[in-house]
């Protein structure tokens, strides 16, 4: 017998036929032998509608008084679908019950529509599964010292499922969506993009900020954090597959290395083509000139992603960086009127049209030269690397994005990415 | 300065647009210096819509687990139109927040779907008054010891309101509604009928079981024992009409005799056609008789109105009582079937289409003569009265249902109810 955690987007709740459909799923685990804990997001379209109503009305300007008022309204859509589930497994002869982030109690910070969880009481679940039931929570929301509902964001019952499995111990935690687990770059670039069947969360902590939509990054660092077995897996199969089949399915999110049974050095490539590269030429070289450059791109609260500065020649030197490519206009005008004159920069630089593409993997810890081999696979194919950053189990380049998907393609295959995995 | 509490119902919260002009209501009477605590139902149709797809999902038995569910459920749809009230307060620039059941915390039993209010603690409340902001609180709802969700029932937010006004000593509680007060009796039988200006609770208690459908009888129960100032008014006036006109209009609930405006003898005349007349002929007059009869009835969960037992002639007697209509043709058998035998009766008689006609009102109890008038009145119109039961305050006949309207409009002028009061 294993306590398990399951998590069901939107898509999965998104009508009384389908949350029928989870409810015999849940109750197929549940005659197996094991604890369910499930936590199920809102009905899909629902937290749009509740928050369509709200804008009708709110105010002109966001304060936290509104931001408030929008949680105690979003906070619904979890509470009706977990409810529901409850009875349709009550229907399906499995005992359950429903209960509200505040009931269990998943405590927060005060921060409305992001708040952060701080601790769960899992007394209250643990005396439910003890007694034989399955126990639904809400995801997405919780509650501050003061009794406030908070909600932790868009996708955030990703990191109520984790928190959750987190709190209780669980032996896995299975996040049920509309993919059917991680790829080792998308399948609309490299047809050949295999699923990984697993991955250690540093990588994921990776692919995930670099774009992959899988799960929310927040969850990944909750399960790193505090060792979650994760497994992202299709909510799609029908409901009465063969649960040993179902429970080895997806891609399976682990944290001991040796767990980890594909010994790929990269195990997949990522890539952004949202991003725009600025540089600053001549810069007088010293020390605070970094700051001085991104203070105020920092204070107009735009993201930089890369950062590069090169060593200096006679005292001055060239800085660059990259911004998401909304930002790009803004930050060139900033940089112009603000920043030129107080760092006696020659030119400002810009351009739109790059991408940022990424080899990821673990195995880059223990493995020289998997760097110059990108580069070396990106020099056959005739592309030139504007920029380089290099992480532990990361290297990014900057290209021109019209090679994005040669690169990818190049890459995914060059690092046999395409081949099934050889067992360690 | 006063502390006022506001109730609106489902339809002046039926849409963005409607919730905008109860928040510029409310924020007349902040501006006119007034404390505003404000309970809103669930926008229109909501809570339909809610527990329309837990059917969709619910087992064939209902149970204390699945009706807990429902309550789950069935709360959001105030959580919401009070979350959305805030927002469109804060909007007018008043200072709001908003509160479910639990965070007040209104405390109830368990009974999930019908709970009844044990207690509030208003500290919270008080705190935010204090602070200058309007508290909207959730009706319909409450919290239970274990810290489950429990609902009222139909009509539960005038009980909310009126429990929120007790627990914080509120002068007054309004209770805005699609009609615009109390009348006489029903102006579609009766087109002369009158709003009252005030009506004694207790009038109020009876008017309503008889069959005024204007508030929640137990919201008025809670206002005789608290105490609280009650005030039924529409929600239907342009939200700018003068705040003294407006707080005048309507009619006032009133506890204490002396604030009673109106010196009538009898305030309103109740009607009823939703129910049978049954007799049990010549049962044998021993102790222990009415039990007899009525012990089945009353396991078979039949509610009986009226009761009648006339004194015995050779130790025999008829025993005569009402149930509704729906319930008939059950009662009947059980009484062929059960009764007759045990108790010896010679024949019973049903009849279902009678009506029950009442008056009600204060002057009664210090006033002698007013029932025989009612008769007379009757026996003028060649009215035959069937059975006849009387309280304090109140006078009910059994009559043939074909005369109702024709009873109704006599009695109504019998007693000067189309004239305007003659002030105290």
């Amino acid at each position: 017998m294993a306590l398990i955690v399951h998590k069901y987007g939107g898509t999965s709740m998104g009508s009384p036929e389908r949350i029928r459909n989870v409810a015999k799923r849940v109750a197929k685990w549940v005659r197996a032998g094991h604890q369910l804990v499930v936590v199920p997001s809102a009905m899909s379209g629902e937290t749009n509608r509740l928050l369509g109503l709200a804008k009708e009305l709110s105010p002109a300007t966001s304060t936290p008084e509104l931001l408030r008022e929008l949680d105690m309204i979003a906070s619904t859509g979890e509470q009706v679908s977990s409810g529901l589930l409850a009875i349709a497994l009550q229907a399906e002869g499995v005992p359950s019950v429903s209960y509200a982030g505040w009931q269990v109690a998943i405590a927060t910070d005060s921060s409305f529509t992001k708040a952060r969880i701080e601790s769960i009481d899992g007394e209250r679940v643990r005396g439910d599964l003890a007694a034989g039931k399955v126990v639904v929570i809400t995801g997405f929301q919780g509650v501050d010292s003061q009794g406030h509902i908070t909600t932790l964001g868009r996708g955030g019952s990703d990191t109520s499922a984790v928190a959750v499995a987190a709190a209780l111990h669980a032996d896995e935690c299975l996040i049920y969506t509309d993919v059917d687990g991680v790829y080792t770059t998308d399948p609309r670039i490299v047809p050949d993009a295999r699923r990984l069947t697993s991955i250690s969360f540093e990588e994921m902590l990776e692919m995930a900020s670099l774009g992959s939509k899988v799960l929310q990054i927040r969850s990944v660092e909750f399960a790193g954090k505090y060792r979650v077995r994760l497994r992202v897996l299709s909510s799609f199969t029908p409901w009465d597959i063969d649960i040993t089949e179902e429970a080895k399915s997806g891609t399976l999110i682990t944290f001991e290395e040796d767990e980890k049974m594909e010994q790929a050095v990269v195990s997949g490539i990522a890539f952004n083509r949202d991003e725009a590269k600025i540089s600053l030429m001549g810069v007088t070289d010293k020390p605070g000139i970094a700051h001085l450059i991104l203070g105020p791109v920092a204070e107009a609260n735009i993201d930089v992603d890369v950062i590069i500065q090169n060593v200096s020649h006679d005292g001055r030197t060239d800085f660059s960086f990259t911004v998401h490519r909304n930002d790009f206009a803004r930050t060139m005008d900033l940089l112009k009127t603000q920043v030129v004159p107080a760092t006696g920069a020659t030119a400002v630089i810009g351009d739109a049209k790059i991408c940022k593409v990424s080899i990821v993997g673990i195995g880059m810890r223990s493995h020289v030269g998997v760097a110059s081999r990108m580069f070396s696979v990106l020099s056959q194919e005739g592309i030139n690397i504007q920029m380089i950053t290099t992480s532990e189990i990361k290297t990014s380049v900057v290209i021109d994005e019209k090679y994005m998907e040669l690169a990818v393609r190049a890459l995914h295959k060059a690092f046999d990415l395409d081949q099934p995995p050889v067992a360690a």
